[in-house]
């Protein structure tokens, strides 16, 4: 009943070497050498250094002719080039949780074009959303990324231009971590 | 961390006592005596008869203006004259999870004016929404409602016109458990 649900498990193993850890805003978390995920079984663990869930959701914005051209072109994790990662849990203020469906909605594409700039690195950076806020973890989402080590640059302007929108104002606690396969 | 997630669990014991159990569509549960809502440490538990899980969180459909409504209108939990009450598990099908936002926006509310016949009962049916699809439980929501004797008829008639409506199309699985406080 819970294969939807994963712990993110930083610590002294796993098969993705962290090769950077950034706290962009908040408190940061504790360094770990290494990134397991494994399914997870929805109670508390203190494995290795730091557990943080998420889950695999519904979508909550994308309207149908996005959602369309998302599930044309987005690729599956896995892919064998794709050996740079990136795991990015952010937490969002109250105010934005306080707001009404579309109102967020129109914080999130129409000012802050989120879909439309994820569209624009597809395939080459496949992305997958977990969520966290609703079992009580530090973070609302983890955004986990994979890559190509040849789009790296691509993946940097994806991060900048998401970083630089009105959505973003609303994120008051962001770690970025980057990992290799090993 | 945890204090939105509760546990609503059917038993022998229970500040409530359940006068009624219906089966809507879809398979039934144990038939149970009383009702208890406790605080969730998410783990499972097999407590007394059954257990269903359910987590407050955001709004997912209201918009600015009919949250703002609601707000001004709906009545809280508890109320002394409120003896009355139902909870109401469903779970709704794959063909309704894969729609996007937008699509169910509009059979939630534009066909099926789920927040507008809701208003319409306020504030002598209150009700509060649990959601329980992504922490693994068998139903999606569980909806609870309280309202005072008197408000009874107001009660089947809200239930009604929500059960006739396109978006109950989609609820495969629904249980109806009326209770009165002890």
């Amino acid at each position: 009943m819970t294969d939807h649900i994963f712990d993110f498990i930083g610590g002294n193993a796993g098969e993705w070497k962290i090769v950077k850890m950034e706290t962009v805003i908040g408190d940061p978390i504790q360094d770990a050498s290494y990134l397991k995920i494994v399914n997870s079984n929805l109670q508390k663990t203190n494995e290795d250094l730091w557990t943080i869930k998420g889950l695999v959701s519904n979508v909550r914005y994308a309207e149908k002719e996005e959602k369309e051209k998302l599930l044309a072109i987005q690729a599956g994790l896995g892919r064998p080039a794709d050996t740079c990662a990136a795991l990015i849990p952010i937490r969002k203020n109250e105010a934005w949780w306080n707001l009404a469906q579309d109102e967020r909605r129109k914080i999130f594409e129409n000012k802050s074009h989120h879909i439309q700039t994820g569209l624009k690195y597809l395939p080459a950076i496949a992305r997958k959303l977990y969520h966290c806020r609703d079992i009580g973890e530090a973070f609302d989402f983890l955004t986990w990324f994979e890559y190509a080590p040849e789009h790296s640059n691509a993946f940097e302007e994806l991060v900048a231009a998401l970083r630089n929108t009105e959505e973003w104002k609303y994120v008051q606690r962001e770690i970025d971590i980057r990992l290799v396969r090993l």
